[in-house]
């Protein structure tokens, strides 16, 4: 089910007492180097650290009583997981995240650091799929997908209704895309304030199966990743694939390389910490600039949980 | 001379067109850790990535016409140097900057990109000394010494003034200190607000000045700084530490270690990126955390100039 702009209003409205309204900020240095202005909003600084909060916050007080108290099930090895394992804490209500094998200890850590059951499974997409639908059967939890469940994508729609709002006029948004839940509400969003807004999405080279599908026309579900950018890997799904066709949103592939560099440039002029998955968008706005020269830009900033050991410069 | 509460709100109003405002964070999880609750004063989102800009531009602005067409000069190898040359540019005039021999080329550059002539000496206070009075004397340019100038200090003070004007009620107040500039306005300005209020500066156990002074009683010049904050290495001069004992400035010193973990948490979980400097405050939160436990804190971060390529851990 595709979300309405009321539907995200809802949601915003669902998780205002739970969700961070995140900064939104601005940098002279980048604007000049880019040749537009943009509003960058920060969702680095959201709870869990990344806007993933906004759409578990949203699917697990979408819940009815009685659904809610049998808790919530997921499969993910990212923020998903801690989201929604945070989101169930603010309800009361159990968790549950199927983890693939070998994911990042400290992930699995700060899931179980928010209260959430563990479950470990074989590192492939059938087996993350049968753990968390045996849980779900045996439970009584409620799947929430990552970025199919309806919930999910408005409440991750709440992030550009914010931004929009404190922006006025924008001619442009851009979100990086992954399985398309944020780009999908975002669309929704924008479009509902902004009827003649663009809307781009930035897309690592690695892993394009956005861009490849819109070529080809019909969703490319066969590419296997190969990013620095973790959260972007997954294979986007068939309702993210229509919201990006019905909001005629452009998809903008950049180089791990070129990612890397707008990472830097974000730590030195901003000093703010982000992920490589966030830092697609200033990436894309500086390799594509001819489509953004002069524009009022507005950047979501997906999120800041990056392994500050391994800072990839 | 001293500045009194007046002389901030002065200063606040003199550098409103040209510095920002920054936003004030706080952290559950640092909180949490703290056993208090923090109000963090970002001033690594300040113009130039620190305070500094703040007590430049109001030194600058403050300068009759017929004084301000000659100039300002300055010595310094860090971000006052920057600060003044910027501040010089908003006013259009021009501004001279005395560089140790052997100063990171980062920061020469940087003093550079915003205008300003730069003056390579060698590498002594005297030596430093020397040539700012040459370059004085020969340009008919204002001398403006980074901490102990009444501008500069009443400038730093407005970082404090928009801190407990946007938090209302706090019971302490952090900073840290080296040269003093920063410590004797916040408390100029923070007293003025709140008589009750209780003043610490957070000093490297490496350049403790600021602490054997006041252990003393009288103010100590000659300890050789040894610490990773580099912006705290000045040695602190006689209106500043007339002020930290006129406000009754409790010194709580921090070893680099402390200094490090803390820097690194506040990347973690503030996703924000500050300089050692700025990270000693919270470093001397947790350490000396007896003296915060259940109060309201204001702790300014003081800038976010870090060379991202070698950071310390």
């Amino acid at each position: 089910m595709k979300p309405a702009f009321a539907d995200i209003e809802a949601a915003a409205r669902r998780i205002a007492p739970h969700a961070h309204v995140t900064p939104v900020l601005r940098s002279r240095s980048l604007d000049a180097l880019a040749g537009c202005a943009i509003a960058f909003k920060c969702e680095n600084f959201q709870r869990v650290g990344a806007f993933k909060f906004r759409g578990a916050c949203n699917a697990v007080w979408s819940l009815s009583e009685a659904d809610a108290i049998r808790g919530v099930v997921t499969h993910s090895s990212g923020n998903h997981g801690a989201a929604l394992a945070l989101a169930a804490r603010t309800r009361g209500i159990a968790a549950h995240v199927v983890v693939p094998d070998g994911a990042v200890a400290a992930k699995i850590a700060a899931i179980r650091a928010y209260g959430a059951s563990v479950h470990v499974c074989a590192p492939t997409l059938a087996a993350r799929d049968e753990a968390a639908t045996r849980i779900a059967r045996e439970t009584g939890a409620a799947l929430v997908h990552p970025f199919t469940n309806e919930h999910v994508i408005a409440g991750q729609g709440t992030a550009a209704l914010e931004l929009l709002r404190e922006t006025g006029g924008l001619d442009a948004l851009i979100a990086p895309i992954g399985g398309g839940g944020l780009i999908g509400g975002s669309g929704v969003a924008a479009k509902g304030i902004f009827p003649q807004i663009r809307i781009f999405a930035a897309e690592p080279e690695g892993a394009a199966d956005a861009y490849e599908s819109l070529r080809r026309g019909e969703r490319v579900v066969d590419i296997e990743p190969d990013t620095i950018c973790d959260g972007l890997r997954a294979t986007f799904g068939q309702v993210n694939f229509d919201l990006m066709r019905e909001y005629g949103v452009q998809v903008l592939p950049v180089s791990d390389t070129e990612t890397i560099a707008a990472m830097r440039l974000i730590f030195e002029r901003m000093k703010i910490v982000v992920e490589p998955s966030s830092a697609v968008v200033l990436a894309a706005i500086l390799r594509h600039r001819e489509r953004f020269a002069g524009l009022r830009v507005g950047a979501i900033l997906s999120g800041g949980n990056v392994d500050l050991q391994q800072l990839p410069w």
